[in-house]
């Protein structure tokens, strides 16, 4: 009964691979699409998950890149009293009046993250229904405002087209309300073995901040009652010097990245021996290539695809062969 | 920290491939003398084990092997009353009178079973204090008997050489009495993660024995509280074509085997890729290789340690290599 896995989440893609390394009888290959098992410990920068989220808008339009920065201190300052919540929670259209400037943030900031992760060349609906291109779409409808604007306004528009692309939304739920993503399952998991640290370099378009270990353990066990495990990824599966072990150990994985996809930073992105083999398109985001074809598919998406499916056929064709030898 | 493993006891050996191929970032490579990672599910013959010892003892006479073989059932026959049992204590010079025939039926097995493990070429104190060639050794003294004499006192005096080489045993304690060499750790392996089917087949010199799993899973709830898993291993290191799947996965392991090791039925005895190397000698017996080196070695247990040596240093080599060129 040997399998092949792949699977369109983050953490599945990451266990695809691990599962291949340590089950090598019962998985004859892996698809890690957008895997970032280097995103643990000190093997990947801290920063580069908001770095590439950054580029990525930055690329678009600097503009655009410009806005975003500059809007997490008029945010501050504005929402530091009653009066300019009340007046934020307008700003935003909120469901309920805000207590805490932090949640506009965070929602803020959860748009911007994942459009940049679902940059897609197609139309897609993935974590929401957006359209093609959706980062030059955000752009686009800051770079329209008049120069004079308000800064909120312009990120309120652009954070919208995340929100409430099909425009059916009278209101956002910003505090508290449910988990349509199940990102409760991702906090889950980064609490306990998936401890990746981040942090927020001073060139980002998000505040900078530094990564506390201590203060996310807190965090984890008041919401979850757990301690990450730290180190038991790397300890695992290892990691500093992969590509070094991998070389002569392992075979059979396909490491895909696109660069736009903010997790690329963690990812494997160069061959590591002839059937371990690295993936990367420039212009790919999270996943890409495992989601469904379209027709209006460019042809990088479609060369890669068709790439994947040529080595697994390949893995599929020596496996029957050696079955037939035995 | 990379360490490269290699240990003495068997399971050691066992654990020692198991660990570079689950841990190939912590470890370079693994010697994994005499490891019978085969003795699992359905992959090696059940009766293997014991084939091989008997016929350790056939290749030395063919008196030798049928004497043992008879043994069994005249042992039984006497000890199937008081009077037979009182009989039998003083013929096995045991320290106190015995209870069961069983038990001196095992007292013999373990010395017949132990030698043949450990029939090394020259002197050595592994298990117990034996001469060169024990196995050859024990024959002599059943062979030298006149051909009417009682076969019980022949394998009582083949297993003293076991028992009792150096001479100073005045009694032998058959029942109960200490574990000397901490056999209860690889019962208690064998009764939890270690599950190794044996059976003893009609060729064999000792009475035969088919395999009863429910029945062994009971001695060891009995024993130590716990319920085998019967399959965990295969699961989780793999083991059915193994071969298959070596060959592209892993590397850096050697697996030694003497022939006239009982285990080196379980062992993997080819080569299965450019790194993952079967070494086996004709005459070795258990883990032969790892014992200190003597002046009396014959040459062919002098040329596999130099093999594994020039091996190992290949690794750490190639190890060094790679490093520097980081």
């Amino acid at each position: 009964m040997d399998i092949i896995l792949w699977r369109i989440d983050n953490d599945d893609s990451v266990l695809a691979s691990w599962f291949r390394l340590k089950y090598p009888h019962v998985a004859i290959g892996a698809l890690a699409s957008s895997a970032p098992i280097l995103q643990f410990d000190d093997i990947t920068p801290w920063s580069s998950f908001n770095d590439v989220v950054s580029q990525d808008f930055k690329s678009e339009s600097l503009n655009c890149f410009s806005v975003i920065k500059a809007v997490w201190d008029v945010l501050d300052e504005r929402g530091s009293n009653e009066t300019g919540l009340l007046e934020l929670s307008k700003n935003f259209r909120t469901c309920k009046t805000v207590h805490s400037v932090s949640r506009l943030g965070l929602w803020l900031r959860a748009a911007f993250t994942t459009t940049a992760m679902v940059d897609y060349p197609t139309p897609a609906n993935f974590m929401m229904n957006l359209p093609a291109y959706p980062v030059k779409e955000m752009c686009k409808i800051i770079d329209t405002f008049p120069p004079g604007a308000d800064v909120i306004d312009k990120a309120f528009a652009a954070a919208s087209l995340y929100y409430n692309y099909t425009g059916d939304q009278k209101c956002f739920e910003v505090e508290g309300g449910d988990d349509p993503h199940a990102l409760h399952g991702w906090g889950w998991q980064a609490c306990t073995e998936m401890f990746m640290p981040m942090t927020v370099s001073n060139e980002s378009m998000f505040p900078p901040s530094s990564f506390m270990p201590e203060k996310r353990s807190e965090g984890c066990f008041m919401f979850y009652g757990v301690r990450p495990r730290m180190h038991w990824i790397t300890t695992q599966y290892g990691g500093h010097k992969i590509d070094k072990v991998l070389k002569r150990f392992g075979s059979n994985i396909i490491f895909s990245n696109g660069m736009r996809d903010p997790w690329s930073g963690g990812g494997v992105l160069k061959k590591i021996s002839s059937s371990i083999i690295a993936l990367v398109t420039e212009k790919g985001a999270h996943h890409l290539d495992l989601r469904s074809a379209t027709k209006d598919d460019p042809d990088w998406v479609v060369e890669q695809r068709r790439q994947e499916v040529e080595i697994i056929h390949g893995w599929i064709d020596q496996y029957n062969k050696d079955i037939a030898r035995m």
